[in-house]
């Protein structure tokens, strides 16, 4: 499978394209709105593959090609970003493409960061909102800690959860996030249900924050 | 130290009062609005606790009552009495208390449980704006299962989440949840981090019944 990764050359979507690359067989590519900016990134992603002994490729676009190219389009980008990215893209995305979207809308004060969704009531929804209608969108991937995901050394050993409407799109998903060793993805429903599993964002962080030894959070559910 | 579970003939009651009676030497206290009830439940929990070679003690007085011999004060009801039990006790608490609430808002509709706050934006904020000046308010065991606190068989190897703005009151709380076996408390920040935390309490009823083997779910935050 192709997965596209627009606004791949920021945290999350390093992490995920280091691990797709390592433990699957899945063609990763970069998208960014600097095709240069891509380009740069694949290949760092690359070079960082092959000093942990991994041939994979990894190819970087504009994001509207990165899109065209891929099967699988996650919308690494920041929330504040994700309406103009899915328009950006919307022609290069059609009947049997998924759109998945990891972000999570945040504030911040001095107690902490606080879930602060769109006006849609989430951004998985203001991400369903924005896409074209034959194209479905799954929320995923929003409790993964990126630095955690670019160490490959490091173990993850933690649970991610899918939120989609559409059973099919929510089971690929599912699919490629259990490619990658130790996450295990977990059903949480229809999109309806996003408010709670992106509040699960602000939360890891003022966990990490406020207890020793647990930088990089992560969440398994047992 | 003496420990009172307000409405503790419910779910949450029951498992937190097994508990502590199992693994603690806290004394603990069943509190109900009818009396008859608090004492057949501390009863009941006695002999549940010597089925399991527990000589521990447990006694049931009305819920005012209950507050006055206590030290901690948890409000074991559902949110929707948690400031009605807040004003039946306010002349039974006073500084050197300590009142906990483990409850949080939810709606149900065809898609699952949702996180649904009152006004006060939390049910932890009711809490603490019912509460007399000089009692610190804790949030804490929201992400328990009561299934699974009762079932003194059960391995609990969770974590919960502790938040108040008091931050000795906070210390406390987190040292009765650590006198559990298999508990693990974790600071998640003050009383304004509190709708993060109880959006956790439908998130894990929606992962627990859409994913087989996951009943009586916990989290563990790593």
């Amino acid at each position: 499978m192709r997965i596209a990764l627009l606004g791949g050359t920021g945290d999350i979507g390093e992490g995920l394209a280091l691990r797709w690359g390592y433990h699957s067989g899945h063609d990763v590519v970069i998208g960014s709105r600097d095709p240069d900016a891509a380009h740069a990134a694949a290949d760092d992603y690359e070079a960082t593959l092959e000093s942990h002994g991994s041939d994979a490729k990894i190819t970087g676009f504009e994001n509207a090609m990165a899109a065209d190219r891929a099967d699988v389009i996650v919308l690494a980008v920041p929330p504040y970003h994700v309406a103009d990215t899915v328009e950006a893209v919307a022609d290069n995305v059609g009947a049997g493409d998924i759109l998945v979207t990891p972000a999570a809308g945040l504030t911040r004060d001095e107690d902490g960061f606080h879930y602060h969704p769109p006006s849609a009531g989430s951004v998985t929804a203001l991400v369903a909102d924005a896409a074209p209608d034959e194209v479905p969108v799954v929320g995923a991937f929003h409790s993964l800690a990126a630095g955690r995901l670019a160490d490959l050394n490091a173990d993850l050993d933690v649970d991610t959860l899918l939120l989609a409407d559409d059973e099919d799109a929510k089971d690929t998903v599912a699919g490629l996030a259990a490619d990658i060793d130790g996450i295990r993805p977990l059903d949480a429903g229809g999109l309806a249900n996003a408010a709670e599993v992106e509040s699960l964002t602000p939360l890891l962080i003022n966990v990490a924050q406020r207890n020793d030894g647990l930088s990089d959070l992560g969440v398994r559910f047992r």
